[in-house]
């Protein structure tokens, strides 16, 4: 006697870091009675077939979707749109509709116009991923650990969420609830200006005239080398991110501004208490995160374990 | 029949994240016929010699370095000059004088002129390092494949620059002469606006009124968690840093802001192909700098690895 899995059929729409690391984990914990790759690269649906982490590939979206349960957009945030319109017209009643998307304000402006009645739509995102891209970069352990949001609109049917909440608890995630405007200020702080500043000082480095980029790269290990991981992250995804959630981006740029340039006067003045000051302060955050085990404790990032 | 050691003594002031490691890797590498571990803490001496890792360990900087070959410095850069003037009269003729601070044209200026005729000082920049700081921190092996930055003042004898030199690559790292000036601006890009920039963008973080600190720590896996690393180095070293790299700082400091006020405004003005192009071209010294075995080519610095 086996208990049936929570969804009959998953669709997932987008094969690469984060698509495909749901297949991958979908072969591992039963959460599917049968999963459906679709994606609009044929030779993406050729490699998911090679490597077999899905019961179906297709680059057909609308007969993807016919039978699903579930149904997980993982494309970049501006694809999102055109996606649900696709879509729209083929989802059965009762279907789940979610996402993977960085921001989640625009998602619902996007999707929510196509989805026809009797369909949950609940924006998700995990809160994970790596700097690689594409379907042979993901991983079933991604999401181990890791938060995901959902951000249901006012009167989504809780059963829905519920179930939603399940699979992402299913795939190692632990699950936070919250308003989309609330995600996109929240992800603006910890992910997306983190993101723009660490593509921005790449860029600096990369134009100065008096430092060669020899010499950028020769002596990266003194912090700047951390950067360029982030900086190396997917250029259509991240475009999108920031061109979808360019108001909670623009005003947390704005603070961020702000501050530095108070440390830029501090440093023309030699205002060392200052500096010490806010130095000493940063240091209580990386402890907090290390206890939440949001990262590794070892140092570096354990880039020196042997 | 074997092969007396590079140096007869090496005497280490200060015995931190880098002075542990280089005692440690000197009980390695025959490079020291005996190692002096030099600290004003009497606790940091009391370590050293729990752990053993020094031949003699004193509180007493000026009998540390009467018989010294080769002494290093290894303090905040603030404190250079104070250990100058205190070891200048009891270095004996010949002897060679460096340091490992991260700003060099200060440490010419603050050490240069206590050092008696026949003293031969040549400061020295390891670029390695952990975001952890005293004794217990070190490891023989923070050196291997780093680059060891020299850059000694005009007229310096070349032999102690070669011996230097082989005394750096001993312990696993490459090494390159440059001046001081272009060093501190080479670094104020790869090293000390990366510092500035993360340790702000944690303050700003952690100031917002709209997001809570317990939502920054949670959601860090975002790209926030990275930056915390480097924001949890040393602040004593790290506001020493500022204050004695000041022009360079505020120089490629300027750049960096000019450059995110230009991402800025394609971010308010939808301008998807600026970003596009930028976030592109980031890519390639990431790449370069694996390939050059500056960082780890596993996703995510490897914190997913088994």
């Amino acid at each position: 006697m086996t208990d049936a899995p929570l969804f009959g059929t998953v669709t997932l729409i987008g094969i690469g870091l984060i698509g495909s690391s749901i297949a991958r984990a979908l072969r591992q914990v039963p959460l599917a009675g049968r999963v459906i790759a679709a994606d609009r690269s044929e030779a993406v649906i050729a490699r998911v077939r090679e490597r077999g982490f899905a019961d179906e590939a297709t680059t057909d979206m609308a007969a993807a979707v016919k039978d699903a349960d579930l149904v997980i957009a993982c494309v970049p945030v501006g694809a999102m749109g055109a996606v649900a319109e696709i879509i729209g017209p083929h989802l059965k009643p009762g279907c789940i509709v979610s996402d993977v998307g960085s921001t989640k304000g625009s998602i619902v402006a996007q999707m929510a116009p196509h989805m026809p009645p009797g369909v949950h739509l609940i924006p998700a995102h995990p809160v994970a991923g790596t700097e690689h891209s594409g379907p042979d970069s993901g991983f079933p352990e991604l999401f181990h650990g890791r938060w995901c949001i959902l951000t249901p609109v006012p009167d989504t049917d809780p059963v829905a969420i519920e179930t939603l909440s399940a699979f992402w608890q299913g795939l190692g995630s632990k699950v936070e609830v919250m308003a989309p405007d609330h995600h996109d200020l929240v992800l603006a702080i910890t992910s997306h200006v983190p993101h723009l500043i660490a593509y921005n000082i790449v860029g600096t480095a990369s134009d100065l005239e008096k430092v060669t980029e020899s010499e950028v790269i020769k002596f990266s290990a003194g912090g700047f080398r951390d950067f360029t991981r982030i900086a190396a992250s997917d250029p259509t995804m991240w475009r999108d991110v920031f061109l979808h959630n360019k108001e909670a981006v623009l005003e947390v740029l704005g603070r961020f501004t702000e501050d530095l340039i108070a440390l830029q006067r501090n440093i023309r003045w030699g205002q060392g208490d200052q500096l010490f000051d806010l130095f000493t302060r940063t240091r209580a955050i990386r402890r907090s995160i290390i206890d939440q085990r949001q990262d590794t404790a070892d140092p570096d990032f354990g880039r020196n374990r042997k």
